[in-house]
């Protein structure tokens, strides 16, 4: 393990991987994301810049473990479109439920819409930390031409789904099944996946 | 014109009607929707309640023009469904687009979204202003059965679409023009609103 030098600066012991996620949070949750950075993040919790990688790799998984994000966005893609695209609407919507009908898994995925519709850095973490994460794989699979209008129409119904089920927890919806809400909805995201949207 | 009377109590004068409505804006920001009275707001604004009634008429017609709501919800369903269910989708889309495509009606409406998805007493306002003032007329007319799930689903894809559009902003949907969406997104919403959802 390296060692941190420096005035002021700690050495790994273990509190040091706690005190770079709650830097990690804050400089997130205040400055969004691209103005966040692994040497501010060091900064900020008195260690130096290569702890921080040693312990997290890069700024995308630091993000992801600092929100607490329970499954990495960036295997969603490739698992739903390994078989095709054939079915893939109905995989990514149980996927999605998976998760998301979780409690314990559903809390800090609540948190973060919550913050991003809340404010420019919010937004930040939003668009440049869960779009490019989730949906920047699943434009390059549907292509470049329609790829990008496809993978938002996906995201207007999985954050409407979102707001209704989870963050508002509208009844019916909220209390629905996961096959009720897949046998409603993914007909939805398959034609915008594969469909004729003119 | 009837006229304050009591202690503390200012006569009807051309910026009572202002100070009532900074009152209800503050009450309905703090408290949400349920828990925001006319007398409560009469007070906050050192008024009589029946100035708030005469100025304003119902809590409904208050929240709305305290709000800046640019349209009054509980015309749409009825117009939107005059012509019964054909295309209805298209109408309800397209009353939609007007309102949240013209920035100066916008803005009063994403301020709403994004105070519904930061706290409870939003979430209150979405739910039981909005929701129930938009919404609950479609799930009337949808029926008793399959109504109130018909008419979140369309909620969900509403809300995605406000989320993506005009929250974030992201391209290239925010800058599509109507009938692109319409063609995109009416399919959605008129299968919720008739379709096969099992």
């Amino acid at each position: 393990m390296s060692r941190a030098t420096g005035r002021g600066r700690r050495p790994g012991t273990p509190d040091t991987r706690g005190a770079i996620l709650d830097a990690a949070r804050v400089s997130f949750a205040e400055s969004g994301f691209a103005a966040t950075t692994i040497r501010g993040v060091a900064a900020r919790a008195g260690v130096d810049p290569a702890l921080v990688h040693h312990y997290f790799g890069s700024k995308d998984d630091l993000f992801l473990v600092a929100l607490q994000i329970p499954v990495d966005p960036r295997e969603i893609a490739p698992k739903v479109f390994a078989e095709g695209f054939d079915g893939a609407a109905e995989r990514l919507l149980r996927t999605f439920l998976s998760v998301w009908d979780d409690p314990e898994l559903r809390q800090p995925l609540v948190a973060l819409v919550r913050a991003a519709m809340s404010g420019e850095s919010g937004q930040g973490l939003l668009e440049e930390g869960w779009m490019r994460l989730v949906f920047a794989p699943i434009t390059e699979i549907l292509g470049p031409e329609e790829g990008p209008k496809r993978a938002e129409l996906v995201a207007t119904q999985i954050f409407g789904l979102v707001v209704v089920r989870y963050v508002l927890c509208l009844e019916p919806l909220a209390s629905m099944d996961a096959d009720e809400v897949v046998a409603a909805v993914a007909p939805t995201i398959q034609r915008y996946f594969t469909g004729d949207l003119s």
